[in-house]
C-alpha cells in the first residue's frame, strides 16, 4: 500500500475528526478550543511529522542538520497555513547504546530553529529502538477566528505563486531549509490569500492535491518555474535523468510556499513580497484553470504533466484554456528573472 | 546511556521550556496559552509517547491491542494530572509493504479508546520505516487555572494511595489497561490532591521520582500493597524470581494512579472512591516521610526498597519514622482487604 492508500483507509474513521474545523488531510488540523472563556473564537492548530533514518536522512548526516530537519518539516506545515507555532513535543527513538554526542548535536540543531521561531520545546521524550533512529515532532499553535489559510480555497483564474527555487533538494536543501513561517504569516496578514500549502512532494503533485478536489487544474508557463541551482547542477553533472525544469516540477522536499490569490492582486503581492523579503525569490508560475490537469506552456507548444513526467500534446480542446486571456498571469508577467 | 541520563542531558537545554508552567519531566507539560481573549487563565496540556515493536509490544500481538496501548499510554499521563485530553496526533511508522489488515486493526483499537474518552484524532500520519513498527501519539488538552495536579506537591505525613492492583503487567495488562482518566478527574475535582502520577516504571521507582526531589521518602505497609492476580500467578508458576509483593513494587507498566492527600482526608477519599468506582480497587499503601528512601514495614520488621530489590534493616535511626504516630495512615487502616 502507498501512503496515500493508507491515509484513504484510515482518515475517514478517525474518531471525532469530522468535527474539526480543518480535518486531517490539510497541512495541519485545526480545532476550536473546547473551553469556557474563549468565546468559541480560539483555535488550536496541530501537526505531527516523523523522519526515519535511511529514509529521510542518512546515518552519517550531521546530527545538527537532522535536528533542524525534524522540527523544520512540521514547521513548514504551519507556514503552509500562515500559522504561528507555539510548542513542540519531540520523541526520539534510538538504538542502544545511545550516542550522547549525536543526541547533543541533534538537540542543538533543533533548539536553534525552535528559538528562531519562538517555539517552546515542551517535551523531549526518548525511546529505545531496535535499529536506527526515528524522530516524531508534534507542534501545536493557537490562533483566533480566521487566523489561518487552508489549501482548499483556489478560485478559477487565481494567480499561482511559489517562493524560493525548486528541485534538487536532495543535494542538501532538504536538511537545511528554512520554513517560511515569517513570509507566510506576512502573506496571510496582508493579503486575501485564497489557498496555501507547502511543497513537499514536488510542485506537480502538490498542485494536484490542491486542485483535484475542486475539479480544477493549472496552466503554467514553463519559463516561469523557478529552478534551483542544485537542480541545474544535477542535470549538468548527470546525477539525474530529469531536465532541470522537470526536477523543479517533480522533485520533493522543496518546503517552499505555493499559494493562490485573485489575479487582480498578483502584481501587488509580488511587489510587496520583494520589498519585504528581498532575499527570498517569488515567482508567479501560472493560473488556476477550470480544467483538470496541469498544462505547461513552452515555446514549442503545450505539455501535460503526468505522474511520471511530461506528455506532449496539442489537441485544441486540451490547450484551449492554457492559451486563454492573460491578465496578471505568468504569460504576461514581466518581472520574472 | 540510560533514558534518564539522556533526559538529564537534553531537558535543561530545551528551548523555552523554562517558561512553561510545568516543564518537561512531569507526566505532561503545561503551558499558558499565549493568546488574546483567554485572560491568561487557560492552559494547554501536552504529552508525547512512543511505542516500538519488539520493545513495547511483540510482532504477533493483536493490532487492536497495540492501537489501544499506543493511545492509552499518553492518556495515562493525562490521568496522572487529573486532566482531560482533547485531541491526539498519531504517527505510525511501518516497513513496506504495509499490511492493510494490521493498520485497520490498529486504528480500530485506537479509535475505540479515543471515543471512550472523547478524544478527537486530529492527525493520522504514516511514514515508511526500514524495519518493524513504531507509533508516536501526542495529546493536547485544555484546562483553566488550577485544572491539573502535578507530581511534586507531596507533604510530610500525606497518605499515599494507589488504584488497581500492581505487578505482572507483562501477562497482558500492559496491552489492555484502561487509563484512569475518569477516576483522576473525579479526584481532582472533589478532593485537594497534593500530588499525583501514573505508575509506569514500578511503584518503588515512581515513588522515588515523586519524593526524591523533595528530599522525602515513604513508609509503606507491606500488607497494604495491592498485588495483582497476574503477579501471584507468575510467582506460583515460576515465571519470575520475584515474590508477588516484590513484583507489585518493581514491575513496570501498571498504569495505575499514585496520589497523595493530607492524612485527615484519607478515609473520606477512600470511602468516596469506593462509592464512585466500586469496581476499581483503591488502597492506602503508606505515608510520606521526611526521611529519604522507601521503607516497608512487614510482620518481621522493616525492609528498605533498593533499585534491585529489598534490603533488610532495623537500625533505630532508620526505622524510627516508620513506626511513628499513626493517624489515618496505612498502619491503622481498617478497610484494607
Amino acid at each position: 500500500m502507498t501512503e496515500k492508500e493508507i491515509l484513504e483507509l484510515i482518515l475517514p474513521g478517525l474518531n471525532g475528526s469530522s468535527s474539526l474545523e480543518i480535518p486531517p488531510g490539510d497541512d495541519c488540523a485545526v480545532m476550536k478550543i473546547p473551553m469556557a472563556g474563549t468565546e468559541g473564537n480560539n483555535r488550536a492548530i496541530l501537526k505531527v511529522d516523523t523522519i526515519v533514518e535511511s529514509i529521510h536522512f542518512n546515518p552519517d548526516d550531521d546530527a545538527e542538520r537532522v535536528g533542524h530537519k525534524a522540527l523544520a518539516r512540521p514547521l513548514s506545515d504551519f507556514a503552509a497555513m500562515g500559522a504561528r507555532p507555539a510548542a513542540a513535543l519531540v520523541s526520539l527513538s534510538l538504538a542502544s547504546p545511545a550516542d550522547g554526542n549525536w543526541i547533543t548535536g541533534f538537540y542543538r540543531g533543533l533548539n536553534r530553529l525552535a528559538e528562531k521561531f519562538g517555539v517552546c520545546v515542551a517535551g523531549g521524550e526518548t525511546t529505545r529502538a531496535m535499529e536506527g533512529k526515528s524522530i516524531s515532532v508534534s507542534i501545536v499553535g493557537f490562533c483566533g477566528d480566521g487566523g489561518y489559510v487552508s489549501r482548499h480555497g483556489c478560485q478559477e483564474g487565481d494567480a499561482l505563486f511559489v517562493s524560493g527555487e525548486l528541485g534538487g533538494s536532495i543535494q542538501g536543501h532538504h536538511l537545511d531549509f528554512m520554513p517560511r513561517i515569517e513570509e507566510a504569516a506576512w502573506l496571510r496578514e496582508n493579503f486575501p490569500i485564497h489557498a496555501m500549502m507547502d511543497l513537499s512532494d514536488g510542485l506537480g503533485s502538490d498542485l494536484r492535491s490542491m486542485l483535484d478536489p475542486l475539479d480544477m487544474g493549472a496552466d503554467l508557463l514553463r519559463s516561469g518555474i523557478p529552478v534551483s541551482r542544485a537542480a541545474r547542477a544535477r542535470a549538468r553533472e548527470g546525477l539525474t535523468s530529469k531536465s532541470p525544469v522537470e526536477a523543479a516540477l517533480t522533485d520533493g522536499e522543496d518546503y517552499e510556499l505555493l499559494f493562490a490569490v485573485a489575479p487582480s492582486m498578483a502584481v501587488k503581492v509580488k511587489d510587496a513580497w520583494k520589498a519585504a523579503f528581498p532575499e527570498v525569490p517569488i515567482a508567479c508560475i501560472g493560473k488556476v484553470s477550470p480544467n483538470k490537469g496541469i498544462r505547461i506552456q513552452t515555446e514549442k507548444g503545450f505539455e501535460l504533466l503526468r505522474q511520471k513526467g511530461f506528455e506532449h500534446f496539442a489537441t485544441p480542446e486540451q490547450n484551449g484554456t492554457a492559451s486563454g486571456t492573460a491578465t496578471n498571469t505568468p504569460d504576461s508577467d514581466p518581472s520574472r528573472q
